[in-house]
């Protein structure tokens, strides 16, 4: 089971690492991470080169990790810095390190060749910082699934009407048509449903008295990172695409991090343009979302459990799949890129860092 | 690991299926069961097509059910009749379906060729409908543990003393000669131990004085359903085998289900000519069988697991083993003959139900 | 995975062995163990040649084991003296039988080619009989872990300072060279650790006052049993190797019994010449040595799960692992020339024991 390698991928929120040593696997590779004493967040390939016991397990010591076996130690930028016992070290004796980039509460590690680290790849959006939108972090939602199973899920409209009929979603839109585009490295899958009864959701966010046009816009960045754009503004104002702002918007992100091939955490986070400086209004909406993602947990991992089942036909394809058929080509395409380019560079990806 | 498919087994008991979707797995296929609105349970393969998410995780529509994910909807019979978001269906939009048949509160599934499902190769005795006798459904028995396993122990009267010495068998047994013969798809093995103490079982049941003739009759019928003859009768009496009637007669009657190859469950009842019409006989002799089976569990999954273990040696085969090893020889040669005959027929038996 | 096959290992200690049939599983092999009435302890196969069904699953019939299943009896011998249901014995009906000898308390059973069990090679020293010096036995501890992970670590004085930092080690210890040298079928590695602070285990048994000179010599019997001879004597009397009987001297010993590839059990004992007569001095002990014994299972089982996972490089080698890396040499030697014997020896050993 393949992933891209070449991506940034979110290990966790910022205020997850700190003096301690916090192990993460993403994209099956393990790692160790921590705040060193200048603030910067260090990552490191958990596994100590000696007799492999996960540096995790060891101890900080200043701004160095012990392993917790025989000592070796390693500095942040992995150079073997003490052997206990010998005064020389060994050309082997180093851990591959990652970059790392924190932004707006939230640590990046870059899984790939660390010189094509590109900071401008990092996700971003104005409303992170603009006063008139709040941004909340959410939570880490660990799912015993595929990641792309994960991720074509947040490039697919349609499965809220029967996934989340009391949250997200209700009836009125179980047949409204799904619009699929690309730009780029983003697949956008959007629909409006006009003039419905407001959701769940919007019956808690919205004080609508009436029906509303509502929109859901499911912008999912290549590989893995995804910001549903969904609001509903009172039908009367027959919004256009361009007026979104006017209507209650909300914008989900989701960072999904493939741990590996059976396990995917889905870090999450919200944006809106209302109640922006109620802290309660923040912890409704994690409520509301942790249910309605809960919902799509007991999905994806059944489907998990039954894709490890022997079959005997081919999947049947539906107008609806657009969008995650558009995702699983660009991702493939991805993957295969890097393995022909490996293919074609003699270097050992495990020694790039060490010099 | 092979199953014989072109058979009747059951799913359960009539009143576990009702409005809510219960799935099973059988033959390591899994279906999805549910009883339409005109009474008749029907069978499905609980796995939408689409993307996989087992149906029975999805919701009833009137008699039709509706998948979870993106609210494809499939009628009893196996046929999309909604695909959300579009007009049409696509020709692979379907599920297998299986044909089910009810009787005596018993939900008999057929898993092979429909067009071969004969509803007079259902297992019947006449005294299911005597008011002589009286029938008392019991219990599902899970195992871990293959089903042939299970189902060679039900033709296998040897090893009642070492097994179950407190409750069907005693040491009187321990040498007595086991019988066997075949009758179409009926193997019996029997042997009758004259003249002893009334084991645990019939201390409880007949209310015997002195010793009894006591006569154990294993009937296995191909490929899995057994009917345990057993019963004892005052050795004064001189039973003969056509008197049986004359004695406490029990008819312990498994219906050993294939879950995969390393779970079955054994569905289990019993049918008596003593007390019948007194309920608390009938749960009388449902705690002292569960007690014995659960004793044949214990021996059972401690086997499985050695089977798994490396050998260097063939197993020892003994005396007693005939009813076995007769058995294993019908199974296998049905399996083969199934086998030939799918060899000899292109038809994918997946697509056999799509009309 | 390999193991040496003739070796004596060591099965449990005495107290575990009484009238019940107790399994155990050694070097990937199945054995049942029972106290015959004679007093003598015998191992055999834990599998009945017939249904194979673990023999620790039936009773004991005097001095034999009747299987659970079909009560087919087998003597200490491994012969079997009865097959219910008829009156020869087919000559498959054996079963492998092992040979064990109890010493202060310990059962040791031999593995391997029962023609080369030599009684003079099992592991003995004079202090288990000297009224001089306290004999205690400690416990079974289970280590999710492969074999030659657990008795490596015990050839390993350098991890002492890093894994046991407030037990058995301190940091004075850190850079002190190990010595290595190999007599016979045994590997030690020994330091010295002169004029330093008594470490916390001999500020509990020394009653030192100030600095101590502190020695750790690690004799690693082949194929896993381990001496480690440990102690403290006041830095002003200069003690030399030939006087660490003048200090507080311990000897803790490991008997490390491989079960299969990813489960060993540390049998573990100690020997002291200290408070020899005070029992509450042995449980004090035992509190103090099972504490940092916990801190091994902790390395070892982490290291277990990380040498599962894929590599891309060969693990660094370091000067402190002369111990460790003679062991693996040695073990390997011995399997090797285990493997290249029965390639000249066409008997399958499984049926050596039939006679």
């Amino acid at each position: 089971m393949d992933f891209v390698q070449n991506s940034w991928y979110v290990a966790g929120w910022s205020k997850e690492f700190d003096f301690d040593l916090v192990p993460r696997r993403i994209v099956d590779q393990d790692l160790v991470l921590f705040r060193q004493s200048t603030g910067h967040v260090v990552a490191l390939e958990d596994c100590c080169p000696h007799r492999l016991l996960p540096l995790s397990k060891g101890k900080r010591i200043g701004d160095d990790i012990q392993c917790g076996y025989h000592g070796m130690t390693f500095a942040g930028n992995g150079r073997c810095v003490r052997v206990p016992g010998q005064d020389n070290r060994p050309d082997s004796a180093f851990v591959q390190t990652y970059p790392v980039e924190e932004r707006h509460g939230i640590v990046w590690v870059w899984m790939g060749d660390p010189d094509r680290a590109d900071l401008d790849a990092i996700f971003e959006i104005p409303q992170f910082t603009d006063p008139n939108w709040c941004t909340h972090l959410g939570e880490a939602l660990s799912i015993r699934a595929h990641y792309l199973n994960v991720a074509e899920n947040l490039v697919d409209p349609a499965h809220v009407s029967f996934v989340h009929p009391t949250t997200l979603g209700n009836s009125a839109s179980e047949n409204v048509p799904v619009h699929v585009s690309t730009a780029g490295d983003v697949i956008t899958a959007w629909r409006w449903i006009r003039d419905s009864e407001p959701v769940g959701f919007f019956q808690n966010f919205g004080g609508f008295q009436g029906n509303v046009d509502r929109w859901h816009y499911y912008h999912l960045h290549l590989p893995s990172t995804a910001v549903i754009d969904f609001g509903s503004g009172a039908s009367e104002l027959h919004l256009g695409e361009e007026d979104r702002d006017q209507g209650v918007r909300i914008f989900a992100i989701h960072f999904v991090t493939p741990v590996d091939a059976d396990h995917t955490i889905d870090y999450w986070m919200h944006v809106r343009n209302t109640a922006v400086t109620d802290e309660s209004a923040s912890e409704l909406m994690d409520t509301l979302l942790r249910k309605a993602f809960q919902e799509d947990v007991t999905v994806l991992e059944a489907i998990h459990k039954s894709e490890q089942r022997p079959r005997t036909r081919k999947p049947t394809r539906i107008a609806i799949d657009k969008g995650p058929n558009t995702y699983r080509k660009r991702i493939r395409d991805l993957i295969e890129a890097e393995r022909t380019e490996y293919l074609g560079d003699p270097v050992d990806p495990c020694f790039i860092h060490h010099d």
